[in-house]
């Protein structure tokens, strides 16, 4: 991990380009710089030198005449290298490039940022930016963006400040706040991962947040984030082409497929949020304490509207709404009244009028219950302590209580409330009870402190195997028979005496390809199922009279009858590496795109997964009177097909297409790959 | 239509069970009436006499000496009888039942509510509730919930009465309000449905909301939404198990599977609301007075990271976000500077801190061309006025051209701010251009002003046909084939010369089918691909020492190379009436689901629609080589099923399945009724 200390809690800071103007960066950098005077000294350098925000500054870094770790550049682009250089020459060991105008705008600017990135690391030092927007972190008083952050326990690594401003506001307004701000901009030289990394490693921080354009090296980011326990939550731009239309001219960003950047999110452990509204919801949760054990919800209402919804809501959010068990039934309606529903919704049906108290007794009975596991209120709670009076203050002993029990607990309760700033909700949410207005943030925030489909974790690439030059079909073949994928037997022609004698050597029916071809099928390169040498033959001299010389297959016929034709294969995406798919093949991969997404390498476990949590997973496990497909032979074969990719960094494609399940085995029955 | 005048502009008001007591529904109504006690007389009715509220009471309603046309019963269950009784004996013509304990107590509870309903209409009058919470007129001061309403638009229909006070709460919070609230419980007489057409002719109502947990009768409310101009929004409770569950407990209520409630929706024009924040999303979108065109979605952005999350969260809300074209680009363009981006997302890149003006100009821009069906301007804009400062009055000014421009322009205009409470926003808000905090929000209020699929439209019921008593195979069959459904030829058979005889007169291949088994596939009681009259007797016999003595069909042998596998049913809901599902068949039909619903009867047109819907249309329209099967003929079949199940109200459910589409036309290879 890089020693990023000097950026994060430097000794000594100078702002280049400090300014008196409004309207500059320097402006506002150096306005918050100086909150933390006292703490450590912060030169300000303005090449015109007098006065900015009434201190002298220095006309350059040279003059200041004491030892500076961290310089912030926020001068006009021309002028841009040779502030580092300055820096650089003058021992900083950190350098906040806020400056615009390199990589974002173009492959000469990537190249002018990257030689300025190499003389930094060259003098030991770390470069952050250029084109970003400062950094702050709250823990040591460093202020070094043009606005402030609520102190909090959230770091935020960030490709947009003006993201930022909107989730420090409402992060303050869920009384949550951020331990840093890092503006990474264009990634010279710190990356995301670093940040990542260090943030891992940081006290002050509980929770990461991070909004990415271009992940850069995201295998690495997906591999640090699999490495800590803290809880990642992810914002990214990209999903459709509008969005990633509008991060290229932003940051320049290359954009990751929405597919594969889920992908790496399951396997290394990192919640996805769609808005900063969402990754706030998802903050709060996570950075509670309690986490539950599974997914059953016994939702708590006083109003049979609010718990139909609710249950509702809950289920499309993933959890599960079960109906409850005679015995706590029975145990729930022994405190409550006639009119109350004990199935689950729990209806205290007027109840909560008539005694508050009811609300903390069923809470209480509801997380001592195995069979729940965790509690999501609804409703009205909390407005009587708006109207005040009697009933109000029974409410708010009665939102003590409640607060107590929850903290008590293991048991996650989460609140939707109609007033979720009543005095009784400010009692619960100061207690750790998280209170939301909205019943869809409520079941959000507890879907996500359920456990995960899968313990975190991103296979290592292996070391690079010997590379292959021949990219043709029987090179291929044998680069995946040797990783342990069975094809049917096969025989490689040129010619009509070639064709004999593989007929002679094969049992038929047979299959005939024309392998030469990338497209095959489409070239009418195929021939199925043709019943002896002799139509062989035939079938060979038509298709080499319509598509050339060039090598040609004689295969045996595979029985499709039993089987389920799956499709698997390898990618490697420019950020995130060799990313596997595997899906249903034939007709129905082109009509369903139902494939699932893993980063490659994978053990046949994993692969395994992947088969059974496609749509039509049923069809493998045997529908009406058909026999389940081996499963763990094709999983096998899809865990070799991606160790091989994984292996072999000179392929950019491989597939195995189709890959025939059947109750016997799995068999490839065709395989390209694209060097 | 019903007369409901009483019920929202009576002359005169008689509360039955005004009581001192807080913790009483009679205690809130009556200072509830009190509030409009110049409009009207306000009787107050206690058994006990005295004073309420400080006023005189009358100990029954006959002792009030005055015509009263509107009578409010909130009084124990077991007086409730006794007080509609005085109600309609002395001439009310409407009555509002807040008493609970009928229809949703079980079996009993119905038929006591259902008589008191019929003594009610007998005497020309009408009831709400029982079990309801009460009425808001807000056009007319008629006060008479437990809570007030702030006055605005918005009709509530509801069956929960805290659901409706989170609605007012939220519409408030956004500057609305409602006209109407009705609390409309049990439905013993007055029902969503009467409720809904009087809410449609109401000068005062500009959009309806309804919250149901049980619609009585569907069919009805779905044709009076068909048939009103103006906006429904419906959140309805009993999607999943929990959800009834909840719902039954609450109201007694039968709610209705979640895809025939959606299918009722399409079809009528109703607009689905997940939850009351969402609801009011809606509403708020509905109430404006801007339709969009189209879908096409131009995002404007200071601040690349808020752009490109917009523009992925518009196109999850089913918005697009085209690349604009190159004139338009190029128009952009000259009032932009260098930064600015301007393909979709157009990004000022900080020009819109240098020059707050340049978002009016961007919009009018965007507005006026013809390739923009809306606007999504997101992110910081907003924020300079809650700064102050000359920025601030700069922005402001901008807001007010924005607003000018937003109102005089035909285009939709949606607006999310980190600052919606802002100087500027307010400005926006006030001329009417919607502004969210959620980007989430502010997508789905611009989604909800695009053109619907379809105009809406529910088919009315035919006249009921000659009931039909024989549900065998072969009754069905002629029942279907009169309607115009092709079947293979077949003959009934009963003994192995019939079977001959059929072999005789029907050319093979065959298929031989016991259809006097209702599952008769899982019997095996289908054999298929028989080839000629000699197998067919070997089958015959075999099948008939297994299954025994009935019905057997022997039929031509479709060819089912190359077609498609369709399924198509009617069930009869026993809320809406006949409901058709199509869907892909076969093995697929299990595994997928790719199912479409709409109620029946439907004709070609809506057939195909639903069937070019399916996730699976691409098989339809021929993958690879295969050719495109006959759709018309598919929905001309599928029509006719659903004509022929919507004339027979005596049946339950009627399925061809599988229903083969081929390029050919299509057939019906099975067949199947429930009466």
């Amino acid at each position: 991990m890089r020693d990023l200390s000097a950026l994060f809690d430097p000794a000594a800071v100078a702002i280049i380009g400090a300014s008196d103007d409004p309207a500059k960066w320097g402006h506002a950098v150096a306005r918050q710089a100086l909150r933390a005077g006292r703490r450590r000294p912060v030169h300000l350098i303005n090449r015109r030198g007098g006065t900015v925000l009434g201190r002298p500054t220095a006309r350059k870094l040279a003059e200041v005449g004491a030892p500076v770790d961290l310089v912030v550049v926020a001068v006009p682009e021309q002028y841009f290298e040779e502030a580092v250089d300055d820096a650089l020459a003058q021992g900083a060991r950190a350098i906040v490039g806020i400056t615009a105008g390199f990589g974002e705008t173009g492959a000469d600017g990537r190249a002018r940022q990257r030689a300025i990135a190499d003389r930094v690391r060259a003098a030991g030092a770390a470069l952050v930016g250029p084109n970003c927007l400062g950094l702050v972190d709250n823990t040591t008083e460093v202020y070094l963006a043009s606005d402030a952050f609520t102190p909090g326990r959230v770091a935020f690594l960030s490709q947009s400040g003006n993201l930022a401003l909107e989730l420090g506001l409402r992060l303050t307004a869920r009384g949550l706040g951020m331990s840093r701000f890092v503006s990474y901009g264009n990634q010279a030289d710190v990356t995301l991962v670093d940040l990542l990394a260090s943030c891992a490693g940081h006290d002050g921080t509980q929770a990461i947040a991070v909004y990415a354009e271009d992940f850069a090296d995201g295998r690495a980011f997906a591999e640090a984030a699999a490495a800590t326990s803290k809880p990642i939550v992810l914002l990214s731009a990209g999903r459709g082409a509008a969005s990633a239309r509008g991060a290229a001219s932003h940051t320049g960003a290359m954009t990751s497929p929405a597919d594969v950047v889920a992908a790496a999110c399951r396997d290394a452990g990192i919640h996805q949020a769609a808005t900063v509204r969402d990754l706030t919801v998802l903050l709060e949760a996570l950075s509670g304490v309690h986490r539950a054990t599974g997914r059953r919800t016994a939702v708590l209402t006083d109003g049979g509207g609010h718990g139909s919804i609710a249950a509702d809501v809950a289920e499309a959010a993933g959890l599960t709404v079960p109906e409850l068990s005679a015995p706590l039934q029975a145990s729930l309606r022994g405190r409550l009244w006639g009119p109350s529903a004990v199935g689950n919704p729990v209806d205290l049906a007027g109840m909560g009028e008539q005694d508050p108290a009811s609300y903390p007794a069923v809470v209480e009975t509801l997380i001592a219950a195995p069979e729940v596991d965790a509690v999501l209120m609804t409703g009205y709670f909390g407005g009587y302590s708006v109207g005040g009076g009697a009933l109000g203050r029974l409410e708010l002993s009665a939102a003590e209580q409640l607060a107590v029990a929850a903290a008590c607990g293991q048991t996650p309760v989460v609140v939707q409330s109609m007033y979720p700033e009543s005095p009784s909700c400010r009692v619960l949410a100061a207690a750790g009870v998280p209170v939301f207005g909205a019943i869809e943030d409520a079941a959000r925030a507890l879907a996500a402190v359920t456990p995960a489909a899968r313990t975190p974790s991103v296979a290592p690439l292996p070391p690079a195997a010997e590379p292959i030059a021949d990219g043709g079909y029987f090179a291929v073949r044998g680069l995946l028979e040797r990783a342990g994928v069975a094809f049917p037997e096969a025989r490689e022609v040129w010619d009509e005496d070639g064709v004999r004698r593989a007929a002679g050597a094969l049992a038929g029916p047979y299959a005939l390809k024309a392998v030469g071809l990338l497209h095959k099928s489409d070239a009418g390169g195929v021939a199925l199922r043709v019943s002896d040498a002799e139509e062989l033959a035939v079938a060979f001299r038509e298709m080499r009279a319509r598509l050339g010389d060039m090598p040609y297959s004689v295969e045996r016929m595979a029985v499709l009858d039993d089987g389920v034709e799956l499709i698997a294969g390898v990618r490697r995406d420019p950020r995130f590496g060799p990313v596997l798919m595997v899906g249903l093949g034939g007709v129905y991969a082109e009509v369903l795109r139902d494939v699932a997404f893993a980063l490659a390498p994978v053990d046949a476990r994993r692969a395994r997964e992947l088969l059974e949590g496609l749509r039509t997973a049923a069809l493998l496990h045997g529908v009406r009177d058909k026999s389940p497909v081996d499963l763990d032979a094709a999983a096998r074969t899809v865990a070799a097909l991606a160790g091989v990719a994984a292996a072999h960094p000179e392929i950019a494609e491989i597939e195995i297409n189709p890959l025939l399940a059947s109750p016997d085995g799995a068999l490839a029955l065709d395989a390209r790959v694209i060097l």
